[in-house]
């Protein structure tokens, strides 16, 4: 024999691949990969196609055209996205616009029913998601699941209003994602096993899912709790911040999406080497396991899914999934178990049946130049080529503009805040100092702090501190009633205008800091006068990304919407502003589900008591 | 596109393949991996031939020729022996004879010149190997290197005529084995750095090794140490049984043998996962490396070859490198890098040129059936098919019987311990009881231990206490001189009878234990008659497993002499011997270089202080 073809194992490469092999004179003559001889059609690796299992497609300011125009190229081909924002808006009438958008394109949009429009009843939101509403919802094909239930505590109380929408996803086998950050102990099982119903007894359920998930961590080859949906539990949560948040859910049951988005990333806590050491340290199986297995447990992520939640267009140009995966790998994941958790993973957990390349699943797919750069080359949807070297090889039609836009113009009064109108009777009217509670904010993240200051109040009203970075904040309705919610926040360290945003979840009503009442009524004026925008005002600039879909998207490409908030952000910056993201931190501070304070249309908020606080200390 | 061929990722069986692909109405229609389309020549997976790096093949009682023919069926195509035991009985012709017997078969042997016959003055053997047989024998071309310098006090108080067999080595370029057991500190240090000539400080050699060391762990990927050859140093040791022993030795640069045969099985020791996570966990970079590289750390040998030393012919029949490799997969080793230890490690370590399919390297390789089970299926020297399902595919010539025996019929006075014989003046003659120095030996191990008992003088002869399990051990020199050294061993629990061999390392004497002189005396004239084997008798029994062949190896096949050797074995344990291979423990009782306590025909030996020490007691 001077010639075959056998499998060779290549002790060099540490891989196992066909060969053709050459023996000439008792030495190997030729060892050929047999992939290198016969012709394959493409360089490089095909993968799965990616699927962001939780966004927000909103937070992008992007139609869902528009996002998968921007996303294809990126190698994602699938999103699970939660209509919430929109919903906040336009209700009902929202969605459907959104599920009609994304269906002009060659790309795989899932929906989850939004359940929690309003968020809450300290807000006005646009509109309102009822049961009957998440009834029809759910019922629809494409619509894959109950979106974030928000109101953790209206879970843990069994409130009968939002109860009877678990009970309907319950009833069509669909799958309910969670919102309960640093939710623990009692109330997170409470949380999670919603089911009273059920009447099993909780710490039982709690014994065997600890029992499950000591399974998950030895399994770790198998991930095939990946293939049952509970609908008893909630069965996802996206909003960990830390390694050991993230086990006690993990430890009921809840599948754990690692967000990586642009205002909260929480990659690098929940894949912290140290402590999965710790854990695996505890566990009474090391020393009964070889050192392979140890090490593959420690590369396994123990949690589920990579999602982005909410990501600014300008860092979604940079990378989607294809980042999200790369870094997981970076911090140490196995690099098929990263790539799962962005396809295979979700794709079970929804039902999509796609996420890998087997038969008789979706094809969508993507080309990768290696394992080690996993670079997209080449984006396949239903099996047929639509994106290739960062650009989409088919011409996208423009987006429907609708929108729930009512406001009257606004005068410096309406940010104008006025001691006596207080009802503060009793504090002399001529005190001049007076303890506020105030929001602080942090670069980078979506939880506030509750503090207090003094501020000043000339000729009964209260004033700004520009040099303390204490700015005022409002938030506008939009809708018709107009209320104006004011306070005051710090963080920002705007020296001079106001920005602006319609963009403020979750209602959506116009929210603006300023340095002078005057600035703020300008930017919201401006925001007024395109029916939806991100605004920047000083006294030598006026500029605004414009929104006018829904006041919280646009048709434009990604690339467009890029350049402009980029100058928006600049224009920021030279105005003093510290935050990386300010229109997005501005954006959160209206969202009344995420601890400690915030503020709505209906005033101060304080999230961990849940319920409208007064500015002022009453000492 | 309805077909084409990519390389995919597979997530279900986590690997990379080419594959062809179908879509059909946007799914998977097939997905085939191209190997299996592209009709290949062999079902399984083609690995490098294995190379046995440390293997003493007269243990097997096997000719070389007989010994290829049952390790070629296991995947075996190389060894690098140590024809250290027929070099005690012939010498050069010896080494000449197995040369010659194995180029008669397509086996790559490949042998090292012994270093240390006789292994001691304290015995007498056959033969001689002087400086000038070394630098003649490693002048040839299949030997590869200078065999175990097993006399370590000899290195260490740098004893001329043992240096100057390491010189002629070194200015030949090939790779010194070593032998030292339990050696550590600075003895371990001035056996290792042999050559002061090289006038470099030994504490900074140690720290650039202890460097070397770290740098090696952290490299896991690459054992690149093992293209270096440092012949300025002992370049191996197969004798650590602990592993600390093992890391000690590592640190200065030696190479470690991890030895799994008959009598010594260090492989558990040597790939323990505790020692492994605690030496992982000193290290500094923990921390600072990925959870992937700290697996990949974990699963990685350290150590260098895989070796079995001494294995007895039923144990071969079993397994060769084949088992012990998957072994190492079960003990935790990254599978790669246990094939590794038996193919291409000591390929480059000894420069053999193979161990690896690679173009220009030799064609030695094996067929498995898959890289869970291992199972080899073909083996193919130089490109040719040679085995088969456990058979050979050629008919083997007989081998050439050569000896050296000279031994006079014994007689029962020669086995027994006149008391006034010793020259104890001191004591009274009539005095009945005495205190003895004996040998204690262990199942499963060469080491044995140096303890003290009381016997009985009965008529000026010293007594065996069969219930006490006190037996007297014999060795017979059978080269001219008829020495009889006389001594007391435990351990073996014989009731009734004699064992003996002329297997005995390394002078292969004529080692003998027995419950009297009588049929000690027997069993050593039965092999006596076919000069040369192992023999058992008792008052009912006579069997001998003869070994004409230098007195310690047959022309027979491996089956027929395993089927002999089991036979002696369930006669001896008929006999009341409690130790699982008690032929192999008889045959290291006159091995002086392995502590503590041993016999030759000199007289008992303490391994130890390195001298004869008497039988009695003087207190």
């Amino acid at each position: 024999m001077n010639s075959f073809k056998a499998n060779i194992l290549d002790l060099e490469e540490n891989d196992v691949y066909p060969a053709y092999i050459v023996v000439d004179n008792n030495v190997f003559k030729e060892v050929t990969p047999i992939s290198l001889r016969d012709k394959l059609d493409f360089d490089g690796i095909i993968i799965p196609g990616y699927i962001d299992s939780h966004i927000h497609i909103e937070s992008t300011f992007l139609t869902p055209s528009s996002f998968a125009e921007a996303v294809l190229p990126l190698g994602t081909c699938s999103v699970i996205a939660d209509p919430h924002e929109i919903a906040n808006v336009l209700g009902v009438e929202g969605i459907q616009f959104m599920i009609d958008d994304g269906s002009e394109i060659p790309f795989d949009f899932y929906f989850t029913a939004p359940s929690s429009v309003p968020a809450t009843e300290f807000e006005s939101s646009g509109a309102v998601i009822d049961e009957e509403d998440i009834k029809n919802l759910l019922k629809k094909d494409g619509i894959v699941g109950l979106g974030e239930v928000m109101n953790f505590s209206g879970v843990i109380n069994r409130d009968p209003s939002i109860i009877s929408k678990l009970k309907i996803a319950k009833s069509l086998n669909k799958p309910i994602d969670g919102h309960s950050p640093q939710l623990s102990g009692n109330d997170l099982k409470k949380y999670s096993y919603w089911d009273d119903g059920l009447k099993i007894q909780i710490q039982q359920i709690y014994n065997d899912s600890i029992d499950a998930h000591d399974n998950a961590i030895t399994n770790h080859t198998n991930q095939s709790s990946c293939n049952t949906i509970n609908t008893n539990t909630i069965s996802t949560d996206h909003e960990s911040s830390s390694f050991d948040e993230a086990i006690e859910k993990k430890s009921l049951g809840m599948k754990i999406m690692v967000r990586e988005g642009t205002s909260a990333k929480n990659m690098e806590s929940l894949f912290n080497l140290k402590k999965r050491l710790e854990l695996l340290s505890n566990q009474d199986f090391l020393g009964k396991i070889s050192a392979d297995d140890f090490g593959s447990i420690l590369t396994n992520p123990i949690f589920d899914f990579l999602v982005t939640d909410d990501i600014s267009p300008e860092d979604l140009i940079k990378g989607h999934l294809n980042a999200l995966v790369k870094k997981a790998i970076e911090l140490g994941i196995d690099i098929y178990e990263a790539i799962k958790m962005g396809t295979l993973n979700p794709s079970d957990h929804y039902n999509l049946n796609s996420g890998l390349i087997a038969k008789g699943r979706v094809a969508n797919f993507i080309l990768v130049d290696n394992l080690d750069d996993l670079n997209v080359r080449k984006t396949f949807v239903h099996g047929k080529l639509v994106a290739e070297n960062g650009e989409v090889l088919f011409k996208r039609k423009k987006s429907k503009v609708i929108n729930n836009f009512s406001l009257t113009e606004k005068k410096l009064e309406d940010f104008e805040i006025n001691f006596n109108s207080l009802n503060d009777l009793d504090s002399p009217i001529d005190l001049k100092i007076k303890r506020i509670n105030l929001i602080e904010v942090f670069d980078g993240e979506l939880l506030t702090n509750k503090i207090q200051e003094t501020v000043q109040i000339e000729s009964g009203v209260v004033k700004e501190d520009v040099s303390r970075d204490i700015l005022k904040l409002a938030v506008v309705e939009r809708y018709g009633n107009n209320n104006v919610g004011l306070g005051f926040v710090r963080g920002f360290n705007l020296k001079e205008g106001a920005i602006a945003s319609s963009v403020a979840h979750d209602s959506h009503n116009i929210v603006v800091v300023g340095t002078n009442s005057y600035y703020m009524a300008r930017a919201v004026n401006l925001i007024r006068e395109s029916e939806g925008g991100l605004a920047v005002v000083s006294s030598t600039i006026e500029k605004i990304l414009k929104l006018p879909i829904a006041g919280i998207m646009t048709n434009k490409s990604i690339k467009s919407v890029v350049k402009e908030k980029l100058e928006l952000n600049e224009i920021a910056k030279s105005l003093g502003v510290s935050l990386k993201s300010p229109f997005m931190t501005l954006s959160f501070l209206a969202l009344l589900v995420i601890p400690s304070l915030k503020l709505s249309d209906k005033g101060l908020f304080d999230v961990d008591k849940f319920e409208l606080i007064d500015i002022f200390v009453n000492d």
